[in-house]
C-alpha cells in the first residue's frame, strides 16, 4: 500500500454510504493551488481488503464543483460492481482573488481549464494542471488503498478536454481515457480562446499543448490505448464549441484509436452523461483490470 | 389508450435524452391547487408503441421539488430497464402567499406534506393531497400512453409518508407502495405536528387519517400488497422524526405485509436512496406487472 501521503493530509467533511460503499467529501491543504481544495472520492466495498484497487479521475464542466459527479452521473453503483474508486476534483481554485474572476461563469472561479496559468495575476492560483496530475493523484493513492500504475481518467466538456490533453500529455499517470462531449479543440473554440487567451495571453505554443486536436494533429502525442468519446447529437454547445469532428479526423490521421459514438436525441447535461456512464466505467475497468 | 386530459393542458419546459426514453419537465394549470405547477416525467423506451405502461408517482421530502427525483435518484435506468414511467410532482403549491409560507422550511413552501389544509388562509392552495390522487393522475394518464389501472407510488421521508397514506387511503387508485425512510408517524412527530397543526389545527381527526401508523393501527386501513420500507441507520432525523418501530410495530399487530430493511452505514439523503433505488422498482415492476 502506497504511503506517500496520509489521511492526516485530510480533513473529511462528511461520508455517506453509497452502493454498499462510502461517497466522501474532503477538504486539503493544496500545495499546487496555494489554497484549501475540496475533492470527493467514492470508495467502493472492499476498499480496505485486498490488493490496492483502480482509481478514476472525473473532471467536471463549467459552472461544476466537485459535487456535481457524485450527485448527478450515477457512476457509484458502476464503481462498486466494478471495484474501482472514484475522485472527483473541484474546477478551479476558490478563494484566489484574481479581479474579475467570478464576473464570467466560462473563466475562472468554476472554470480553471485544467491548465497551469502563465500569466499574472492567474498563475499564482490558477493551476489546476498540477493540482490534478501531480498533487490529487499523489493524495489520493498515498491515503487510500489506490494502486498509481491504475488510474484512469475521465470528464465532460470543459472536463472531457481536461482529461484528453491530462492523459495525452501524462500517459504514464494515466492509463485510460475517456469523455463525454469535450471541448476537443479549445485553441480554435470561443470558451477555448477566451480561456487561453487570459491564462496564456498570445503565447500560441502553450494553446496547443493544452489542445486535445493539436496535440494529436501537430505535436504527434498518442494515447496507448482506445480513446472513448460520447457525444449528444442534440447538444447545445455541438456546433460551436465542441470541435469534435475535427478531433475525430487527427485521430483517424494519426491512426491513433478512438471510439467516437454519436447518440441522436442526447444533449449536453448529466442525463446525458448518465446514460453512458456504465459503458465509461466498463471501458475503463478493462483498461484497469487487464 | 385513455385520453381523458390531452397534451394541450401541458406546456413543455425541456426534455433530455435518457437511457433511450426521455425526461421531460411540464408546467401546467393546476385546478386542485389553483396555481400553475410543475411535475416531471420519464418516458422510458418504447412508450408511444404497444400498450399502456405502468407508471411510478415519486413523492419527494422537504425542500425538494419536481427535479430533485430526476436528478439525484438514478431511477431511470430501472424505469427504462423494466417498461415502467416515472412522474415527479413539487412537493407544495408555488406562489400560494401564504403570510409566514417561506419563513420555515418544514412547513409551507417546498413542504405541503401531501395533505389539502382544512384552516384557512392554507386551505384556499395547499391542497397536494387531491392534486396528487385526482389531478396529477388523471393528467398524466390522460395525456401520455399509461395504465391508469397500473400506477404505484412511492416516496422520501416526508413523501414516503405522502406515499404510505396516499396508498393506504386509496388502494383503488395505486396498486402498489413503497417508501424510503418515512416520517411513518406525522401526528406524533415534531416536523408532522407543526405542519398539520397548521394545515389542520387542533381536528386531531383529521391528523390520524393522514398518519400511515394511526390509518392502519387505528383506522383499519390495509393495503393489498406488501409494503416495500428501506431505512438508513445512520439517518439523522431516524430517533426523532420518523417512528419507523412504531409503524413496523401496527403492521405485525394488524397482520399489513411489510418488507422492513434496515441498512447500517446509510443516512437520509440520495447516496442512500440511490442505493437502493432498482430494489424498488422491481418491487415495483413484480406488482404492476403480474
Amino acid at each position: 500500500m502506497t504511503t506517500v501521503a496520509t489521511t492526516a493530509e485530510l480533513e473529511l467533511i462528511s461520508a455517506h454510504g453509497s452502493f454498499g460503499g462510502s461517497q466522501r467529501f474532503y477538504r486539503h491543504r493544496s500545495a499546487a493551488l496555494g489554497l484549501p481544495a475540496r475533492f470527493s472520492v467514492y470508495l467502493p466495498p472492499g476498499i480496505d481488503s485486498g490488493a490496492p484497487l483502480p482509481a478514476l479521475i472525473y473532471l467536471a464542466g463549467l459552472t461544476c464543483n466537485e459535487e456535481t459527479f457524485p450527485i448527478k452521473s450515477g457512476a457509484q453503483r458502476y464503481a462498486a460492481e466494478h471495484g474501482i474508486a472514484l475522485i472527483a476534483p473541484d474546477t478551479s481554485p476558490r478563494g484566489a482573488g484574481v479581479p474579475g474572476e467570478t464576473d464570467h461563469w466560462d473563466l475562472g472561479v468554476g472554470a480553471g481549464f485544467y491548465v497551469d496559468a502563465t500569466q499574472p495575476p492567474w498563475n499564482h492560483h490558477y493551476r489546476m494542471y498540477s493540482y490534478v496530475v501531480e498533487e490529487l493523484v499523489r493524495v489520493v493513492t498515498g491515503c487510500f488503498n489506490l494502486d498509481a500504475a491504475r488510474i484512469g481518467i475521465f470528464g465532460h466538456s470543459m472536463g472531457g478536454h481536461g482529461a484528453l490533453t491530462l492523459a495525452l500529455r501524462n500517459p504514464s499517470v494515466f492509463r485510460s481515457v475517456s469523455a463525454f462531449a469535450p471541448v476537443a479543440g479549445p485553441a480554435s473554440c470561443p470558451w477555448g480562446a477566451k480561456a487561453f487567451g487570459t491564462f496564456f495571453g498570445e503565447h500560441r505554443e502553450d494553446w496547443l499543448h493544452h489542445d486535445a486536436t493539436a496535440l494529436i494533429g501537430q505535436l504527434n502525442a498518442r494515447f496507448d490505448g482506445e480513446i472513448l468519446v460520447d457525444q449528444g447529437l442534440d447538444d447545445q454547445f455541438l456546433a460551436t464549441q465542441l470541435r469534435i469532428d475535427e478531433f475525430e479526423s487527427v485521430c483517424r490521421a494519426a491512426s491513433q484509436p478512438l471510439k467516437l459514438r454519436r447518440h441522436a436525441g442526447y444533449d449536453h447535461g448529466y442525463y446525458f452523461i448518465s446514460s453512458f456512464m456504465g459503458d465509461h466505467i466498463a471501458h475503463h475497468a478493462r483498461h484497469l483490470k487487464a
